[in-house]
């Protein structure tokens, strides 16, 4: 779970846009115990049980988005964060920072290796041109605006069309003010829409990162593990123009001014205690049918596995070659890896869980619901029966559909010529019209992916990945072809297939411009007649593929229009079962989840604690990445330099710790308070068994782990003396002397 | 630790006779918590202690040995076993009975793999030829006899013989009356002398196992480690001749009516219970010097490993092309294996303990009880630089001593030759002079072992393993070479050490008679003249060896009169810095150790339970070797045919547990008895952790592994329907029902 939600490679098991499941996990069990990201304004409704997990804060503060502590929670677009002082210094996690250290990195300076921090404010420096901090300002309810009927019998691709225009002219008016983002996202299967308008931010400056031996401890051995030991943490500033506005970085920019921000806590944690997980989870299927997770669990997760492993291969063969062609592929291989693990986890929790028998179980008890009501009965049956039948739809060309996908996920030089080839296509029409992700509110954005893929591309092993998923579509069965690949591949006169994806290759790869930023960024301005007469093979065989894409995009909005009329209810019988007490699926937008400070019992016999120490990390210590911690915090350790940090119970300084909170990919970062409203720590990651937490909660494992404050500053104060720090959050440095032992820029 | 002290591969990392190290772990440290094998004797002195740890039996009782429940505890010889019935009934462990499995299976019948029942006595069948049950039935204090001055000045050399001498004499006399087996060890390091009489009964018979699913489930993987869900037990009965005296296997024999027998407890068991584990551990080193404990450290223990790991890598090698070579070498690797994870940890426990520097304090700290005393202390002085000045002169050929005892045991046909060789050298002196393990009284032992290792002996692997020995011989520095080995080489003729070495094999392979059961069997009668007359080339090389090998063991000789000197006065000084409170060394005599049903922490934020469970078994299960569990067991569990044996505390069948219990090998099948005094489990292993233990304990986390009697009767009730046995040890059946549903020899 180390790679932010929107990172290259996490690619989709299959769009689920058009497929989102309902039904629950658990509706005859006792619904809340850490389960739930809930939206902020339900969680008034929570009020008695929040009680009783020992919430000292009125619920209602939590239901006011812009107030405090809501108002300090931000999103980093892929990440979660929170402000922590009245100059815009914003926490988040390691592994969020990790891409801007690389950016300011160079073979002389590893911001990575070395850690970061800057002791003054002119020593920070601009994270990333594509960095970005959304704050969230406020969120209406839509839901009328967006499916109000005009009363004439719509088709369901039509009545996709008419949301989406909706949802676009929602976020027009909202941006039209300038300097926000505004987003429609649907809640509960599309019964709900809100708008959530955001501050955006565009000057984002790196402040203070700790070493890779601090912030990445453990790395890919203890991905996903638990006992932890990573001070997965990491500081950024927001900064805007004098007069308040967001602007591009300047140096007359100055530190952004948040309504709230976050009181830091060195208060002592212990099991059972309150946590309240607070950001901006990116996406869950916790609602889909049965037979939806019987599609996941038998095509779409082994599938994607399958793939992702032959992808991994094909990278790593060519990186053993050369050393820079490993660089660039060094971050896809990481989350390729990521996820593959992630997806192999989430099949275990399936089987762990027994999910399909499960959903069945619920899916009848909710049938129970209508049984007394033929018209209702009818009316619930005859959905279910048109949802089957479009997921039928879908998976007749399943095969297809994940080849398709993965020929972009292996080739970022095809990915690229199809993002300029589209976004010509979409340029000539009026905004409004534009698919979404294509206006004029998404070039800057487009623009900047188009310049930062330099750092990925590299043709040769851009080639092989190509090759396995063209051969992979000269084998699709028929009914599922891509013309555009099987006249491309004929056209070569090869009557054998390989070699005529060879011969198809050398002609992709022979003249492309692709890989030439220079290029690339005069095509991103370019007209379609312009880049058809580039004669670009690339471009050439992109737009090839565009009708394909197009047909399965028409084919996705058509389900998509239908499931918007079928799902809904559903949503509506769940709430009646559940008296109303249903979180919406995790769709990036603000949430808070309710968990224990709790331990877990992986396995008979074995109970891990819910709390590891400093002395975990001299355990483990092996002196080799990614066990060696720096010097000085061995030392430090060694002395017992450890302050009031330590923990009373652990008698030592606290390090990570587990709650039952409900994360998943954008929660990275999340601001994790206590009873209190302060903040405790960072969720991080998710345990082993919370693999499957996409789909389903398993309440005696599914954990989320998050990083101490106290770790946080002892290693703020005792080990990098980023003291500057320490003393803008408000809070007292305890070990002040050393100061004079770091320089800036380059923690040791 | 799963094979028996005594079993093939074991080795020592170095003669230990010579080398019996003073002086004690945690010295300072509260002496009494798990640590200690005691002698039953010293056993009343512990009372305080013990009535504190709950026990509910008087003291004095545990020190009878003839007494309930002592005299139920029997040897098998390198295990451990008890009494269960009146008619004989031996309880152990599962890999105690293994090798009986092993001997009574052929390829049509593998009673490894199915199990074994007798379901009658006369379905009982013989356990192997040299299966033995000691029964020990006196032991005497007899160190003034074997000390005794007669004035004289002795030389080291002399001291030894003479004690030597008293030893031999003293088992004389006391196996005169036959049928009995006596032995004289030293306990605290040569200040006292035991001698220990044990009735010896040779008609042992195979009466249960489970199949190897149950009784060796977790297999090498799980080997050392914890949690585990190991059946590890077997049953055994012993049978005398009618008139009550032990007599070789005859349809006539009836069974062995022990005095006592253990009543098995189907009672409760809690963390926090007080457990004493009693039976025969074969030997530790817990009182070396810091010097010492430095070069098993940095010589014997690395150099064992090493060569460890090449006879594994040889003997794999060999069995890779051929399967019979395969089965043949399965024993030995087996052990070689699992003393090399077993070093391989000691030296992981000597780091985590520090246990040079440790022992450095505790030497510091009995140094001050002479201090006041100019004499006292003078003695002390010297007593220790002429410990340290023997221990360098056997230092200064430990890789000669180390290459000299792995030639046997790279070659058992070469060890076959010495034993034959030796032996014919023996035999013509009187019994008295022979040297120990050569006497009359150990004839039928090595006759059988001669005819045992038929099963064994391959010469292509054995020639494999003596090559690389033969090498690193020919590469010993000058003043450590092998007079024997360098001659033979030399008369090759060849100049390069490998054609040498190849021509030498060529010669010794190419015409011995070794391999030849019947031929070895002659050579066991015959006189070092016929030997000779052979011209074996193995029988020649051997005989080469022997000067070295009788300097070697002159030399050893003189070292341990030295250390009957030197090394009294350092335990008297150790009684006296712990009042008394010393338990001896391990040395294959009878001893209880006590410790409490207790869980440990292996690492930061992991917690270890007590106690495993059958739903551990179901989580573990793959169906595959060696987490594949009956069929039979898998459905009781699932139907939660459960019964009595159900744990309260864990709602389910309780599989094994830990206790802070001190053990070592030849533990393996030690009763463990409750605070009651009955047949609460067996243990069968220790932890990872625990690997040490020869040399320490570690009490945070040295654990002994063993299985409780609730699985053990569950398996028997509802799974192997071994219901004959649970009625004969006086418990009732549970699940009578299903007896059909077995065979007898075979479980399943």
């Amino acid at each position: 779970m180390a790679a932010p939600a929107s990172g290259p490679g996490e690619g989709t098991v299959k769009s689920k846009a058009v497929r989102m499941g309902v039904l629950a996990a658990s509706i005859a069990a006792p619904l809340f115990a850490g389960e739930g990201m809930w939206m902020p304004q339900q969680v008034p409704q929570l009020a008695p049980e929040l009680a009783k997990m020992g919430l000292k804060l009125d619920p209602a503060r939590l239901a006011d988005l812009t107030g405090d502590p809501m108002g300090a929670i931000v999103s980093l677009g892929g990440c979660s964060a929170s402000f922590v002082s009245p100059q815009g210094l914003i926490v988040t996690n390691h592994h969020c920072v990790y891409s801007y250290l690389q950016y300011n990195s160079s073979p002389q300076k590893d911001l990575i290796e070395s850690g970061f921090l800057a002791r003054t404010p002119g020593e920070e420096i601009p994270a990333a041109p594509d960095a970005r901090v959304w704050v969230t300002t406020s969120i209406e309810d839509v839901t009328d605006q967006v499916l109000r009927s005009s009363g004439e019998k719509l088709s369901d691709l039509e009545r996709y069309t008419r949301v989406e225009r909706r949802r676009k002219e929602l976020v027009r008016d909202c941006e039209r003010e300038g300097g926000v983002r505004c987003t429609v996202p649907s809640f509960f299967e599309g019964s709900k829409y809100w708008r959530v308008k955001q501050l955006e931010i565009r000057d984002v400056r790196l402040v203070y990162a700790p070493p890779r031996g601090i912030g990445n401890y453990g790395g890919e051995v203890d991905n996903w593990m638990w006992p932890r030991h990573t001070g997965d943490f990491g500081f950024l500033r927001a900064y805007v123009a004098p007069d308040g506005k967001p602007a591009d970085f300047t140096k007359e920019n100055v530190p952004y001014r948040p309504k709230h921000f976050l009181k830091v806590s060195t208060a002592d944690v212990d099991p059972g205690d309150l946590m309240m997980t607070i950001g901006y989870p990116g996406k869950t299927f916790r609602y889909e049918l049965a037979d939806e997770v019987r599609e996941a669990q038998a095509f779409d997760l082994p599938q994607s596995i399958r793939y992702r492993k032959e992808l991994i291969r094909i990278l790593e063969e060519a990186g053993k070659a050369n050393k820079d062609v490993a660089i660039r592929a060094a971050a896809r291989l990481r989350s390729l890896e990521n996820y593959l693990k992630k997806y192999e986890g989430t099949l275990e929790a399936f089987e762990r869980a027994k999910l399909i028998d499960q959903r069945k179980a619920e899916e009848k008890e909710l049938a129970t619901l209508v049984a007394g009501d033929p018209a209702a009965r009818r009316r619930h049956e005859e959905g279910l029966t048109e949802i089957a039948r479009w997921n039928s739809v879908q998976m007749k060309t399943r095969e297809r559909d994940a080849v398709l996908e993965w020929l972009f996920t292996a080739s970022p030089m095809l990915s690229q010529a199809n993002t300029l080839w589209r976004l010509a296509g979409e340029r000539p029409k009026s905004d409004i019209e534009r698919t979404t992700g294509y206006q004029e509110r998404d070039w800057k954005r487009l623009k900047a992916g188009v310049a930062r893929a330099q750092r990925t591309i590299e043709p040769g092993s851009d080639r092989a990945g190509l090759r396995f998923f063209l051969i992979e579509a000269a084998k699709l069965p028929k009914g599922e072809r891509i013309a555009a690949i099987d006249d491309a591949l004929a056209s070569t006169g090869e009557r054998e297939t390989s070699a005529a994806v060879d011969k198809l290759l050398d002609r992709l790869y022979g003249s492309t411009k692709i890989a030439d930023a220079r290029e690339r960024s005069a095509m991103f301005e370019e007209t379609r007649a312009q880049l058809e007469a580039r004669k670009d093979p690339m471009i050439v065989f992109a737009k090839g593929l565009r009708s394909t894409l197009d047909d399965k995009e028409s084919r996705d909005h058509e389900i998509a229009g239908a499931m918007m009329r079928l799902r809904p209810d559903y949503v509506a019988l769940l709430q009646k079962l559940r008296k109303g007490r249903v979180y919406p699926d995790a769709n990036g937008t603000l949430r808070v989840s309710f968990g224990k400070v709790e331990g877990y019992s992986p396995r008979d016999s074995i109970q891990y604690a819910a709390q590891t120490t400093l002395h975990g990390i001299v355990e483990k210590e092996t002196g080799q990445d990614p066990f060696d911690s720096p010097s000085l915090l061995l030392a430090a350790s060694r002395t017992r330099k450890l302050g009031p940090y330590v923990d009373p119970e652990l008698g030592d300084v606290p390090v990570d710790f587990l709650s039952s909170g409900d994360i998943t990919n954008g929660s990275s970062g999340s601001a994790t308070l206590n009873a209190s409203g302060e903040l405790a720590g960072l969720a991080f990651d998710g345990n082993y068994e919370a693999m499957g937490s996409d789909y389903l909660v398993l309440p005696e494992v599914t954990r989320t782990i998050h990083v101490d404050t106290r770790y946080m500053l002892w290693v703020m104060d005792a080990v990098d003396h980023a003291h500057n720090l320490i003393r803008e959050m408000g809070l007292p440095v305890r070990f002040p002397g050393s100061e004079t032992s770091t320089t800036a820029r380059g923690v040791q």
